[in-house]
């Protein structure tokens, strides 16, 4: 069967809400089927990778972006491209190393809780939006980068911003400078 | 602590892949959770419900859509309004009963199922999408509307189109009738 016609002009824009909710339902499910909430935070970074290790062909077909030439350069297009494009939003990203490996992503406001006032107390230790580190840390992957992700501030648990740090692990680079 | 400024420019419009794959996330954890189709279509009726009954706000307020008149109107803005803002596409309507409160949504592309190839035999009785009939049962109650909201056919199962089966139930209007 040939490719329906129109395709091309198909919108990949969609609203957040149904998102959001949607998302908000998965955790629900995770914490029904988990008791603690660090294997919640584990579920929801494992299907995270998944979700980015398939994301990472849309997002290079559909942001066009080029190779970046540095840590800080990727960091700033998962940033100003690719946080944008799938979830409307633009953190600011802080450089935290001396060694220029460790980045901070920055969210003033965290569009993936827009419904949740706050956690339970009983989920006090819960990452709701860890799902969001296993995306970038699947998306690296399959771009040559290995890199830890995780939060490092949470406003659902207090604090003033939250904030997603990226280290990158530097293997793939070190290799090369041993080479040359 | 005053509503930071910029909230309103902000925009709700995102990529639809994230979704779509955080979508499947969320079916497969509930076949993880549940042996038999049924309860794993129950499971996301009932999670669409609890989205329905909380989007139709953000519906209301962002279509500005004005109270329908009738079951037809009712159909074609879920599928011109609603369908279009929250995921990006437009089923064609059509009533399916000579009483005038049974229509169908008819998709020829499902965008939900975007990275879904098939079914695995072992699921054959899945309605993957089956979130969207709680979606819309759940928004309809909210606007005194009841329904009946199934998959009538569905492309992942081989059927040419997808289709939603809306039967909205009169109780509202029966009494009204009656009153008058």
């Amino acid at each position: 069967m040939s490719r329906p016609p129109g395709r091309k002009q198909e919108s990949h824009k969609i609203s957040r809400e149904l998102f959001v909710l949607t998302y908000g339902a998965l955790v629900a499910q995770l914490c029904k089927d988990y008791e603690k909430d660090e294997d919640v935070n584990t579920c929801l970074d494992r299907m995270g990778y998944g979700i980015g290790v398939r994301l990472i062909d849309d997002f290079l077909a559909r942001s066009a972006v080029r190779k970046c030439r540095s840590y800080s350069e990727t960091a700033e297009v998962i940033a100003q491209v690719a946080f944008k494009m799938y979830l409307g939003v633009t953190p600011s990203v802080t450089c935290s190393s001396p060694a220029g490996n460790e980045f901070s992503l920055i969210l003033d406001k965290n569009p993936l809780v827009d419904f949740v006032e706050e956690l339970p107390a009983e989920r006090a230790s819960l990452c709701y939006c860890n799902l969001l580190c296993g995306v970038i840390r699947g998306a690296l992957e399959m771009v040559h980068l290995a890199a830890e992700v995780t939060f490092l501030q949470d406003r659902l648990k207090g604090d003033a911003v939250t904030e997603i740090g990226i280290t990158f692990l530097r293997k793939a680079e070190d290799r090369k400078h041993k080479r040359n």
